[in-house]
Formats: structure tokens, sequence, C-alpha cells
């Protein structure tokens, strides 16, 4: 076992980024350019700027349907003296477009003209000079700036410049960035997935991600953890391209060969940024071009991208770095950050009433879904120790104001059917969201009382009453400020492999010699029943191997049971069969959404409401099992 | 002479998208799809909900370098009572991402680790179950939502669809657009221009909205305005398409056959909408497919995209339409608008103080320029009668806020030397921007006088003391507020035909028989000189032909003489020269930019200031010709 010096540097990001820049000033100073056909030349910066060749229109044109003519055999023209004109000695036709001959000053509309047969007309009103023509260059000017240098093309400089005769266009050649994933347990996706295997898919995050930015980006196949190997690829990836991402391997462990390569064929300027996630990241130079080892986690690697890459592409192709609009928001949690690191805390984001709420998601750097789920990114700088729960934020929004405002948000208690909600609503109407948290039907309790949440799924049984949610809800919310939209009774039971192997019938058998079992986290409304059977029951939790280990949905429940050594698990029947699992039957409950009275009018709860009601809906969520829809829609205030 | 009905009808834009849509149901309700690889489905749309195929991680995976081991062999341990464990009875080696085997639940970090030698190592700390593995389906849970039906995919979404085992996904097509120019005065870019044709540059426009929107555009060759012509094109292209734009001829004039050819093979739903730009356009079905006429002036062309096309291509791919941000803004200027139409105006806007200000600008629906230049669109509904001077408008915003927070704005005279610095400054820093509105100098004062403008370009003469600029600001904006930023000493003159044929020598020359002349709009410096020396001269303007026929810059002035009969303009040598005609000198003048004490701390003029100062700025000037640099860049406060 080979211990590395596993301590990186922690510079500033901001810092690493301008030493960074000015160390690759030759490399942004030479700006390749290319020429384009001005049609294919959307999205493209310009090189230089664009004046017009010629005019447009390039003569004088007839702005309307009619006669063109000198203005001065007009002049008298009233209804009480009309005066006739002939064709060929007074007018010419003219359509909208045609030129103007050049004895003539004036055009006179269709629509005031008294036809009098024999090409001859009259009029009752003069014309004044240059009425309804369009003079050469009214649109542009020949030797006109149509476009400067460096500006981004959209469709209407495109229809400008071919107005003005530009055929072609001197652009900045797309920075074309390689991309190079590394990792012994790296497969294709599609390749068979083994254990300890691993699907490569940060390259294709990175391509579409270099793509947005204006870039070219070639991805290579994976290559081993193999020093020469990398070597190799990195050192023809240098020739190829005017930029290279290695991704994983830029730290310091024993497989981390990104740093030593870089240094042998370049130079490293830094090894590791004081920032969480991402920071270790190698900021190297070879032949003069950036090569940036990118850490494996994708969250890190994202985070990389956008606060390293991205700032770099946009310099190379001269775009001002726009930083996404920002909002303020309403953390609903505390969240505690390090000095020692500048920290980026992806959110969710609700607009709850007035208030806009940011509810931290996971802080693990492995989880691609943080960044699918999240609507922003709260930075918390590094001399802070973090941000309170109420504490007013700033987000950068990753996705449009318009998406949030029009999103219900859903804090509570996990079922799978609240995915099938989610997806009904968006396709029912494309303007609107669910979002959900999975925090458990006390956590929703608390989400309802802080003001943070529009619904809450909730499940807690009353062990004195055996009714379910009400009581809780007059304990924690009063009376009258509640309504339950009753969503399902399902049945809630043990989750085990596939023909009960080890016999799990009842709450005694978990305490067993080599059972190994799954918990919910604390808060949870399967927890507490499990809580209340074990209590019931005169079992000791501490009897039970694993009842430390807590998961946060059902599905994740499901997962431990399926595909590790773990027997048994407390959940509902739908999450059990999409994994192939047994399930033993121990109880139904029921499981609502509670909602603030007041909401009951919000279009979008309404539109929410119709979906529940609807058979399609309910024929879905039957499909999956285990649950019952007998009251599913109907309203009961909690008075 | 033909005269076709002229009158459309009016319909009210938001009932005829309705109705039409409304028409279209059943277009809307087949929704075609196609499965594409997840790796290049970037910006597609999902025609299904994308549930993971595999857990992500599939197997629980060491979050860390160091030993895999059962957490009960470390419980005790502490600094005063290290524990000894040996390799393979009691951990193994893991590498981050190795698989945990069954039989360990927990990895220290090699960091804290003391090496002992042949296979060992001593802990101090016992190890808690489960800590640093990074369980089955941390990430992505088999089974689980990742994105929801009609969810545009985003780079992030196909790492994590990959990452889930979803190695293709099933999209929504992209509507492909035939797009049908119409009109025998059409050529392509590149072919040779003759008075009277007209260069096709609209479907370039329409083919990169089209593909901004998540369309494939179709662009056909133009066809010239024969009926049975247009037909079969129009018949081929429904076809083969998803919707077809035919553009040009959608009104009711002489040759406006789009109507009429979309009556014969299918049904016309509108025909004339209330609105200003864009209102002869044909709303139609054929074969159950949308067939739009888009009206031939660019701008009415742009406000139909938007307005319709767009609308109908984001319903096709259950896009919620994104209506853009809105900003509020004043307006420097008084619109007048019809009570018939609703009207959509471009506006330039400028932050200049703490105030956002909204500068409308040609109404013109010729004017592609207009468009480019535009920072938002301004809708005056149907019901108003226009916008006020200083009324507070919203307007929706077709720029980045951050790029319209940092543009210099510049109102007043026109000098053909502000389109180079303008392109200097946005080099210099992509960041910033210079926009110009020429409105003459008196224009500029009145900008500065309302709080309008950064800067303004004057050149105003005082025809008692013969100095520039200073009474002026004086008179009208006092004295200590203003300074002067000294730019240019420029030779204003006659622009001549190239030879001089009809030998314009002094003013007196331009009243004389026969001759054309294209004069400069009032408030302008150049039509002040030109009203000045009349006086003085005692020249009659009624004797010049062409005193009323208005320019508003230069170039226009020059290329009316360059480009049609017209014989003569007063203006800048310059101008004259980069369209290739003869110049007679009349006068020297000081061009300066005026700017309010108070900006000079700006550091968008400071750097301005820069440019002008920098010798490159200075022999680019030079090089046009006509303009002595002297005293460029001094900073004169007007006292």
């Amino acid at each position: 076992m080979r211990a590395k010096n596993i301590y990186l540097s922690s510079k500033e990001l901001e810092q690493a980024l301008k030493e960074y820049t000015g160390r690759l000033k030759g490399f942004f100073d030479c700006c390749e350019t290319e020429t384009v056909d001005t049609g294919l030349s959307l999205g493209r910066i310009t090189a230089e700027p664009v004046f017009a060749l010629v005019s447009s229109p390039h003569f004088n044109a007839s702005a309307m349907d009619g006669i063109a003519l000198n203005a001065t055999v007009t002049f008298g023209a009233s209804e009480r003296n009309r005066i006739r004109l002939a064709e060929g000695k007074d007018y010419v036709v003219v359509d909208t477009g045609d030129p103007i001959p050049p004895k003539y000053n004036a055009v006179i509309m269709i629509e005031n003209l008294i036809e009098k047969g024999e090409g001859e007309v009259e009029i009752s009103a003069p014309a004044t000079p240059w009425q309804h023509i369009r003079p050469i260059g009214e649109d542009i000017v020949q030797g006109e700036l149509i476009v400067p240098t460096f500006h981004k093309i959209r469709p209407v400089d495109m229809g400008a410049m071919l107005a003005g005769g530009t055929n072609t266009v001197r652009v900045i050649k797309k920075p074309r960035v390689a991309i190079i994933p590394t990792g012994t347990e790296l497969i294709l996706p599609g390749e068979p997935l083994e254990e300890g295997s691993l699907i490569e898919y940060n390259s294709h995050i990175f391509a579409g991600l270099i793509e947005e930015w204006g870039g070219e980006a070639v991805r290579q196949k994976p290559v081993p953890d193999v020093y020469e190997d990398i070597k190799n690829v990195l050192k023809r990836a240098v020739e190829e391209s005017d930029m290279v991402l290695v991704n994983a391997g830029s730290s310091a462990g024993r497989e981390d060969f990104t740093k030593d390569i870089i240094r042998e064929l370049g130079e490293v300027i830094t090894h590791g940024i004081a920032i969480k996630p991402g920071s270790p990241t190698v900021l190297g130079i070879v032949s003069g071009k950036p090569v940036v080892g990118i850490p494996g986690y994708p969250v890190s690697a994202y985070i990389i991208m956008e606060n390293i890459v991205k700032p770099l592409i946009f310099k190379l192709l001269r775009l001002a770095e726009r930083c996404g609009a920002e909002v303020e928001a309403v953390s609903s949690r505390r969240v505690v950050s390090s000095l020692k690191n500048k920290e980026f805390v992806r959110v969710k984001l609700g607009k709850v009433g007035d208030k806009l709420i940011a509810t931290p998601l996971t802080r693990g750097a492995g989880v691609v879904m943080s960044l699918v789920r999240a609507d922003g990114i709260l930075e918390i700088p590094q001399s802070s120790e973090g941000v309170d729960a109420g504490e007013t934020v700033s987000v950068r929004l990753l996705k449009d104001p318009e998406e949030i405002e029009n999103t219900i948000v859903c804090i509570g208690s996990h079922d799978p059917i609240l995915d099938l909600l989610a997806n009904e609503i968006h396709r029912k109407n494309p303007r609107l969201h669910l979002a959900s948290a999975h925090v458990g039907s006390m956590g929703g309790i608390t989400a309802l009382l802080k003001g943070e949440t529009h619904i809450a799924g909730v499940h807690l049984l009353d062990g004195d009453t055996g009714e379910y949610n009400i009581s809780y809800i007059k304990k924690y919310l009063g009376s009258g400020r509640i309504a339950l939209i009753k969503l399902v009774d399902r049945i809630q039971g043990f989750m085990v492999k596939k023909g009960n192997p080890k016999s799990i019938r009842d709450f005694s058998d978990l305490a067993r010699e080599g059972i190994g079992f799954v918990n919910r986290q604390k808060g949870s409304g399967t927890r507490l029943l499990l809580d209340y059977k074990l209590k019931e029951k005169k079992i000791d939790p501490a009897a039970i191997n694993g009842y430390d280990r807590e998961e946060f949905t059902h599905m994740a429940v499901a997962a431990a049971v399926a595909f590790s050594d773990i027997d048994a698990g407390l959940g509902v029947y739908s999450a059990a069969r999409s994994l192939g699992l047994d399930f033993v039957p121990v109880c139904s409950e029921e499981y609502d959404l509670a909602v603030p009275v007041e909401f009951l009018e919000d279009s979008n709860i309404k539109l929410m409401l119709e979906i529940v009601r609807d058979s399609a809906f309910r024929e879905k969520v039957k499909a999956m099992g285990g649950y019952s829809l007998e009251r599913a829609g109907e309203v009961v205030p909690v008075e």
C-alpha cells in the first residue's frame, strides 16, 4: 500500500484562475480565425467588424403598390379639384419593391386612385415628395457597420449581413477541446456491467457543456490507469486540440497520475483549489496549451467545468462571461461550511406564498442527480462558516425563473407515486412542474409550519386512535389551516429477497441472529411505523443488525435488499415489485397530501387535483401494485 | 392595373392564434417521436419519462482510498488502545470506486492508518458502520425517475441517463419546417445585383430562429411570382414537412398569391391580424398541416415568426413558451399608436445613472438593422393610443440584461468614426458596448438635458463667435455640469458624383436649375451649418430642389448621391470617400463628445477615453481621411 503526498494546495479559486490565464497569455493572444458562409454563421463570433458591401435597398424602391410620378404634377389636387393623370406620360405603375424611375420622386397608393380607364386615373390629394419610397440605403448603407468585432451572430445578424452583401464572414475558430476519461474501472455505456465497473458518462456532460459554450468537443475512449498509456493519449491530444481535459486521477491518490504526467510533459501551475466540491484539480500547461485535470466525481467535475473551463473557452471566444441570473431566496435549512473552502451548494427553489425558498440538496459530490434536480447554486464564500435557516441568500439560477414560479413544491414523505404524479403534471401542462424533496412525514409537517412547501406527503399513525395524519396536523399546525388531499391507502411490508430465503414473517424476525436490515431515516413515517411496532412488540432496536443504516427513500431500501447482502427493509409494495423482490405485508396506511387551505384555490394545485382524480392516473397507480385509491382526490379539511 | 380586395381582416393576435391552434388540434395531438442515442440527445425533448434501468453505483463502493473491513473489529480503538489489523484476515485494501466485499461494512481512509509492515496496520479510532462507503443507488436507484416526459435534455441529464443505464431515449421528432421565399425580384446572396433585384435573406433569419427553437429548417430556392409555380412548390413542401412558411405575397396586392393558393389547396383560417408590423399574414391549413403566409418586410416577418411560428413550434415540442425577461424602462420619446393595431416597437435600452431609458428605433418594417440594433421590444396594446415621453413602460428584452448594463449610450450627431469607436471598445473589452442613436447635435443636447444618454456627439457652430459647442451647452445645460471630450476636427463639404460633372463649388450652386440635393434632418449640426450658410449667403431654401428630402446620417446622404440621380449633399469626407464620391471642402468643424462631469469617473467612460487617446485608434481614424486628431482625448470642462 503506497500512500502518495495527499496534501494539495488550497489556492483561492479566483486567484488560481487569474494566475492560470496570466500564464496562458500567449495562448489567448493568438486568436485563430476562419472564414465561413454567412448563412452558416449562426452562433459564431465575428473576428472583425462587418461593414456592408452594398446598400439595401440599392435603388429607390416603391414601398407600396400604386403609381410612381413626380410630386409636382399632383400639387393642388383636392376633392373639389381632382387631377387626371395619364399612364406613360404622368406616371408608371409600380408594385412594392419596384424601382422608381429617375425622373419620379413619389408614389401614390392604389387605394387612393380613381380608375378612369384607358390608362388614366384621377387623384384627389397631392403627393409629398418621397412619399412611399424606400430610398437607397433606407435599411443599410454601403460602408455601414453591421456588427462589430467579437459579436455573437444571431439570426437577424445573418439576415442583415446578407442584405448588406456580406456573403462570408471571418469568425473565431471554435476551440477544439479533447476530453480524456481515465480509469481502469470505466466501461462505455452499453458494455456489460460488472461489479467494480463504472459507466463512463462524465465525458458526455463535458461535451454537451462545451458545445453549449461554443466549442468543439472531441471525446476519447476511456484510458486505463496506466501512466504511460495516459501520457501517450495526452501527448497526441495536445497536438490535435486547443485544450485538453483529463477526467479523474487529478487528486493525489495511488492511481492519480494526471499531475505527474502534466509535470513530465509541461508544467503544473496549480494542484488543489480551495473549493468544495472540486478541490483536487490540476491546472497545467503543455506546449503552451491548457491541460486541466478534473476530478472524477460528477458534481466536482461540473463545478470545475463551470468555474475553470467555461471562463477559458469564453476568454478564447472573447465572450463576456454571463454569470446567470441571481435571485434572493430564504434558506430553509442551516448549511455549515468550512472556512477552508468556498462551497457550491445545489438548491431546489420554490415560490411558496410570496417567499422564494431555497432547500439545499445533498452535498455528495458523487450524486449527479443533485445537479439534475437543482434549480440553482448557492455559493458560500471561503470566509463564511455557512448559512442559517431563515437567512436570505443569493442563488445563481440554473433554470428559467418562470419554471421556478410554476413549480409545485412537495416536501415530506416519499412514495414512488410522486414520481408518477410529477410526470403526469408536466405532461398535461408543460408549463408546470412538481418538485419533491424526501425528508419524511415529520419533515413535511415542519416545512408546512415554516411556510416552505405547497404540499407535504404524510402518513403518520396515531397509536392511540389508529387514525392517520389528522392528530399530528392538529397538534403541530392547529385546526382550520390545513386540508388533506386523500391520495392512497398503501401497503407497507417487509421487502425481502426473491423466495424469502431467510423466512422473514414478523418484526421479531428482524432481531434474529444473521439477519441484516436497512432502516429509513428518523422522522419518516415508515421509521415511526417501525419504532411503534418494535415498542408494541417489546423488541430492542439495538438487537437489529442494520437499524443504524438509514436510507431516504423506499427505492433506496429496495435497492439495498436487491443488490447487497441485506435481508430486509420496511417499505411499500411498488418499490419491492419494481426491483423483483418478495414482499411480506405488515399493514395498510393512509398516505395523504397535506395542503394549507389557501392553496386549494391556486390554479396549479387545482390542476394537480384534477390529475389525481383522473382515471388515467388512477389506472397507472393501480398498475404499480399495493395501492388502493378509493378516496383519491377527496379534500378533507382538518377542523 | 388590377386592384384586388385590399382589405384584410383585423383579428386580434391572441384570438387568431387561439383559433388557429384550435383548428390544428389533430396536428398537435399526433406527436411524432423517435429514439436517439442518449449521448446525442442534447437539447431534444423527452417523449416519455426516463426511469433508471440500473442503480448507480450498482454495488457498494469505496468512497476513499484505504482499507475495507467490518466495523466491529475496530470497536474500542483509541489513541491509548490501538488495534492491529492484518490484511486478508481483517481487511482488504481498496481504492476509491472499488467494490466492498460482502462481509465488510466500513472503510478507513489511508490517512488514518499507521503502517506496521508485512501487511499489518494499526488504527487509533473506531469506524462507524457504512462510513466512507457509497451504498448501492446512492446516486440513482434502479426504477427511479431521472427526467419526466416533455423535458428538454441538458448536459447533466445526458450524464444521469447514461449513469442510470439508459443508452437510448425516446424524444419528440424535430418539427421539419419548409421555408419558401417567393418573389420574381429575389436573387440568391452572391448573384449579380441589378436594379429592382432584392437579395433573399429572410429565409436565413427564419432558418436560424427555427433551429434555435428546436426545429429543423428546410430552405427552398426563391420561387417567382407565378401562381402555378408557387402552388406546386407549396404542395410538395406540405408533403415533405410538418409546417410550411411562404414568405412574401401574404398581403392582398396584385401579385400576392399566398391566400388564394392556400384556399385552393386547403383552408384559410385568418387573413390579416391587428398588429403592426406584421398585419398582412395568412394562417392556413393544408392537409392538416399549418401553412403560414408571412409578410415580406423583414421586421414584419420577424414579428410573425416570434408571435405565430414560435408558439406553434413550442406547442409541437411541448415546451412552455418563455416570453423572455421583461424590464421596466422610461420611454425617451412619445410613441403614437393606432387603436387599430397592437404595435411592436423596437427600442434601444440604456442605463443612464439609475434610470433605464428606452429609445424607440425607426418603425419602418423594412429596416432589418432596427432588429440588429434593438435591445428590446415595447408592446403597445391595441386599446392604447401610445406612450408618452417619460412614461414607464415594460420592455421585453432581446439581449442579456448584463449587456445593457454595460452599454455606453451615445445619442446625438452622427459621424462614421462612432462605428469605429464602437468596434474598438467592444474589441478591447468584450463586456462593453457602445450604442449610438443618430438624432443630430440638438437631439444630443436634449438627451443630455433629460438624462437619457451618457455622451452626445455634437458639432454646433456659434455664428457670432465662430466657437463650437460651448455656447450651446452653456445655454441649454448651464455651466459646470458638462465636459467636452475633444474628438476630431473634421472637414464638411459637398459630396458630389465622381468628377463633379455638375461643377458644384459653392452653396449658390445648390439652387441652380437642374441640381438635385439631399438634406440632413432638422436639428442635425450639418443642417444647422447649411441653414447658417444659406442665410449668410442669402439663398432661399425653397430654391433648392431636394431641400425637403431628409436623411439621418452622412452615409445615407453619400449613398443617395452615389446611387441615384441626386447631385449633391453636405457631409463629411470619410463618407464621401467610402462610396467613391468626389468631395468639395466647405469648412472644418469641431466634433466633440459632450459628457456630464459625473460620468468622467465611470470606468466604462474611462476605457472609452483610453481608446480615444490610443495611437492605434487615431491611426485608423486618420486612415479614413478628412479628420485631424490633434486634441483627441482632451477633456474640457464647460465652465
